[in-house]
């Protein structure tokens, strides 16, 4: 694996896991497509596109909506799949880029950000026109259910992100919104792909739903494992210093589990760091250890694990292909990643 | 004509212009479908989109839908053109919140900005969903041209925003590339409206056209008047100071001229007035004035009374009925703007 191919959604380690094996030749066609539809005629808007598409990632979500219709076991339009995966990346890197803005990151990915180079005003423009072009191609598509879907999983994730900034810092409001914020931001997106693709091959709705629970439960397990990497990550993997959500005012999984079960410092030691309006590096260090030392880390851990088994049983109603077996281990690989 | 209701589109003169009767019973609907749908389970957006939607504003974009729909003279849905029309009003409400992030401007509509109040952070992820629920709205209506127009239409916004923002302050690009700019980011909207309305009153495809035409036209000479108001305008009734457009690096129509048409100072020093990266108040006044003494200003306005002309000429081919005389009147009232 490249430098630049680093990151936050690295799966595996070091090589392309099992299960894209099942989805190389279509990622391979989401990639030209991708290339294609960010160019803008003005230059500025396609270089920031470009800056982004370039730098990689593991394209899970184009992979979920692609493995979703094979595992329908139907003919479908492999052109149409295409599409709609492509859309969604789309979705996901106009994300990135509004991200960028709000939470001022020095990097992503490994590489600097595009608001790093070009400002605050181009990056949220860019981000609207990736954005707009991932709605122009879900039109040119033209699947309604597919369309309707994508704008209710925008909509929840634009207030997902705010509802997380709001609470920025606040440990009482992180204890009652984490698991609305990872489904929102996160879940929800991976369980949109997975019905987006079951749709577009026909699946009935017996399949749609349970692909959708798949992919919803694959979800939770994966930002839970993005925390966890946030304290135990190697930042040359991650492409994030650790303790980067701390940083944001981020109170995610394992350490609100470490305020509940740390002795030494004692949980009402480690809120009040937490809570700091300027978290300094002392404290962020002192937190990820206090979350390892009692054990925080590897019950988050187990929750992780647990919605990667219930993604699994998920799977039992969708019928056995190759597709069913690279779902199920990509579900597996992200208890891989959290090694 | 409430102090809130003071702005950029204002048009005519304290009371609600005569065109506006013809839809008033659909704005009224329209604007209850926009408070419905504004309100987020996240309460800080709903407030960043009730300010703005309580700010006011002329509806221009959903009055155009409107009236459109009853230029076809056919039956139609009056909800399915509330929430066409909604969603139209929404997408210009996100584009003016991603604008005050990116400008950082101090007021709009006599009011301040969503930004000034929230931060940048916060108002990036509410105009995401507004925007995003322009979308919700439109694939619940389910038209499937509509949705097209507009996904090309706020693809073309990001771009010509982005285009302005490159070129800021550099007089060579923006003789090159006004035209383009006022047609991307404003008469394209104002198009898409009048087509928005026509399709789904069945319109056939001449009429779609026609009222299209009318409405680029109508939007050119909607953006070369407000361009001019920026000159000569009373801040008290635009909501914005004089030469905000110098101030952001925009060089309008009526300045351009003056470059090519003042004699004292000569086109050369406006020129480099005008090119100066922080432009004091000193050389704004100086370049307005000029533009004012040689005649620049008139001849902005000549040419926007040439597209008003032109958009007359377009209802030609639309059916007589009290809506196309509404929509003579709106093209009219521009010019009773500039005055």
């Amino acid at each position: 694996m490249t430098a630049h191919m680093a990151g936050q959604e690295r799966v595996g380690e070091g090589r392309p896991p099992d299960w894209a094996a099942c989805v190389r030749q279509e990622l391979g066609d989401i990639e030209v497509a991708l290339g294609k539809v960010i160019g803008s005629s003005v230059p500025a808007i396609t270089r920031i596109s470009d800056h982004l598409l370039t730098a990689g990632g593991k394209r899970l979500r184009p992979a979920l909506v692609t493995l979703a219709a094979k595992a329908c076991c139907a003919p479908y339009d492999p052109d149409r799949v295409v599409i709609i995966a492509a859309a969604t990346e789309l979705i996901h890197m106009a994300t990135l880029m509004h991200d960028d803005v709000i939470d001022r990151t020095d990097s992503r990915r490994g590489r600097a950000t595009a608001n790093a180079f070009w400002g605050n005003k181009l990056t949220v423009l860019s981000g609207d026109y990736v954005l707009s072009r991932a709605f122009w191609l879900l039109t040119k598509d033209g699947d309604l259910r597919a369309l309707r879907l994508i704008a209710d999983l925008t909509l929840a994730m634009s207030e997902g992100e705010a509802l997380q900034l709001i609470i920025s810092g606040c440990v009482k409001s992180w204890e009652e919104y984490y698991w609305r914020i990872i489904r929102d931001k996160t879940a929800r997106f991976l369980d949109v792909c997975c019905q987006c693709g079951a749709i577009v091959a026909g699946g009935d709705e017996s399949l749609v739903k349970a692909l959708s629970e798949y992919g919803l439960n694959l979800g939770i397990a994966f930002q839970i494992t993005d925390d966890i990497l946030d304290i135990t990550g190697d930042p040359a993997k991650t492409g994030k210093p650790v303790g980067s959500d701390l940083r944001d005012g981020k109170i995610t999984l394992p350490v609100l589990l470490a305020l509940q079960n740390s002795v030494e410092p004692d949980g009402q030691a480690l809120c009040k760091m937490a809570e700091q309006q300027n978290i300094g590096e002392k404290e962020i260090t002192a937190i990820c250890e206090a979350a390892l030392r009692c054990g925080a880390v590897d019950m988050a851990r187990e929750a992780a694990a647990g919605y990667v088994d219930k993604a699994h049983r998920c799977l039992e109603d969708v019928p056995s292909s190759p597709a069913r077996d690279a779902l199920y281990e990509l579900a597996e690989s992200i208890i891989g990643r959290m090694s």
